[in-house]
């Protein structure tokens, strides 16, 4: 529960399967609101009509729909995306400006209005204290399981909370969010460090994560803090305790993304360290990440090392491949670019038969580190995008 | 057929399959050599040995052998190599400087060196101008068919040939030849023309494929040329008469590589046009027929034009949403950024049943242009590199 807050969805007819579909969050006073958007040079009309929004610092409450991204969708969709927001705030009775948008799901396809428009009514009379595990479910598309978490602490001695609802699945890529994903907090937060504290949070989390390498238009992170709780950040210490609050919630939601990747079997992280630079680094974690070749592999569970070391390579970080080391969790299988020993990939066999385990890459040239989450690429990933609009 | 050169292949034992693994091209006399090699940073031994040998621009043999990559195998990888280049020389009764050595496999696999040198001298009775069907299918991995093309042609009014064999299959992408090739021809070139034109046709052909973005640690392409038809090439028009030939051969090579990508069902060409600059629309063309989302969809045979778009969108092009077109060979399908009829989608239903087709771009900024040929993403992927070592 966070105070001030409710949450509510209906199903609109939008998704085919008639589950919910239409989702909102309102807070009961004006929320200073923060938000992160797709680097994507093609953008939805919601993430267009949001951006500019925000800008005030303001907002009351968020309408998301799946079914459609609603994008590529020219001056019909921008339409579209303010006649959503001027739905839901005549239903909710506030200033249309005040609402932001959310929308997932195919591209170029045109949202259903009519149906829309017509279920926002009912949407506002969903929204309650216990609407969050619906609103979850309601901007799902090939998510699995709702993903929900929320925090309770202490800031200038009075409890708050926050709560974060996000949805994943693919089009998934570290660089941006690349989901959607909405935090409520009844602490009160100055818009400018809202700001900075989401960036931040999002930088060590969902720009973290890979599932597929594709960005999508749609992605969207938005933070609303409306105050209710009566606790106030104003000093360095609460700003801290909040700010690890906030990276740990959105921490988890990332990695909730990547475990339910679209047909991941494992949840791995790449974890770079001695490289020559933190980009370096980076580079060297999104290669290996990434690889098709490593994630098919993962699903085979085969300690195939070497298309990892064939990935770093790659990645165009500086890399000496005499001192390459590489461990599956704490299985050494590569000491200074060579087989460590001959055992190792029997050892290694067990590790890579877990759900969850750490692939540690060592290039021993510098104090450069990096780390991605990422899962398996598997048969099912396959059927579920050469299926995904029939 | 070319004249001075035979080729042959034995079953030495390093596929567990017990199919032809070690192949030979013999010419008789020391022809001009020109190489290109992976840009990995990370290189098999065979690559680290070719690349220093062709500095003298002349080689008289090559060994290639499938089963291990003798990649990431040290010193005693490099001293394999070595060896297999010296056990072909004595067979053949030349320098171990004239032999270059290539292999594909494995990473991280040693090399089975008894069975490799007792197979050499059979290896070198094998030879024979009929030879090359058999040499092709020795350096096979996971390709299903040989890839050997040739041509004739006519250079200072003497016939000359061109025969030319690859093998492909996986860890293919651009800006690297990524896979074997081995191109002889009994035309006289100099050496450093020679090196030129193979850098130009490897420019136009495989430097312009993907099947799954992994850049190999192996990938090598030798070209021979013994002049032993009598055919010289001295002139303008000759030269350019040959590197016609051998931009058609290497591209003609690369579509089937391609067309043979790991568990492919379809072969694209994702073709931009009006990029403000040609690197721009190689960075789209790329971001496309590399998209895991658009590759599957491939697959599915579904006309998922919102994917292209997404892809373009992050690309790293300059890019205007509302002024992109796309085309499914002669159907529109997105005009200005939007669906371009409502019917469109069932016409492009019939373009992507074919096995082969064309996606077209156009960004409307400019007069840059470049084409990439990639395949799908299939189930069959997946379980292909899944199981690739077991």
């Amino acid at each position: 529960m966070v105070k001030g807050f409710t949450a509510g969805a209906v199903a609109a007819g939008l998704k085919k399967t008639g589950d919910l579909d239409l989702g909102m969050i309102y807070s009961s006073v004006p929320a200073a609101a923060a938000g992160v958007f797709t680097t994507n040079r093609v953008q939805a009309a919601p993430v267009v009509l949001s951006r500019e929004r925000i800008r005030s610092g303001l907002c009351q409450a968020i309408i998301a729909n799946s079914g459609s991204a609603n994008c590529c969708t020219g001056e019909k969709g921008m339409a579209d995306a303010e006649a959503t927001a001027r739905a839901a705030a005549r239903s909710l009775g506030i200033s249309g400006e005040s609402v932001l948008v959310a929308s997932t799901g195919v591209i170029g396809a045109p949202l259903a209005m009519e149906r829309l428009e017509g279920a926002v009514p009912l949407l506002a009379g969903s929204l309650s204290e216990e609407g969050w595990p619906d609103f979850a479910r309601s901007v799902m598309t090939t998510d699995t399981v709702p993903k929900i978490v929320s925090r309770r602490l202490s800031v200038g001695k009075k409890p708050c909370s926050i709560m974060a609802v996000a949805k994943g699945a693919g089009m998934i890529r570290p660089d941006m969010a690349t989901m959607l994903c909405f935090v409520c907090t009844d602490a009160a937060v100055e818009q400018g460090l809202l700001s900075r504290m989401l960036r931040t949070a999002c930088d060590s989390s969902f720009n973290r994560i890979t599932i597929d390498g594709d960005t999508s238009t749609n992605d969207t992170v938005l933070l609303l803090a409306n105050g209710r709780s009566g606790a106030q950040i104003e000093t360095r210490p609460d700003a801290e305790r909040f700010q690890k609050a906030l990276n740990e919630l959105l921490g988890e939601l990332a990695r909730m993304i990547v475990k339910d990747g679209e047909g991941a079997t494992k949840l791995v992280e790449v974890a770079v360290t001695g490289a020559k630079t933190a980009p370096d680094a980076r580079k060297v974690a999104d290669a290996v990440a990434g690889s098709s070749l490593v994630k098919t592999a993962l699903f085979g569970e085969d300690a195939n090392w070497g298309r990892i070391m064939a990935a770093a390579g790659r990645s165009g970080a500086e890399l000496d491949p005499d001192r390459v080391c590489i461990w599956f969790d704490s299985v050494q299988m590569v000491a200074d670019g060579r087989a460590a020993s001959p055992d190792a990939e029997t050892r290694a066999a067990a590790v890579i038969r877990q759900q969850e385990f750490a692939i540690t890459i060592d290039l021993q040239l510098g104090a450069g580190t990096a780390s991605v989450l990422t899962c398996d690429f598997s048969v099912e990933y396959v059927r579920i995008n050469a299926d995904y609009r029939s």
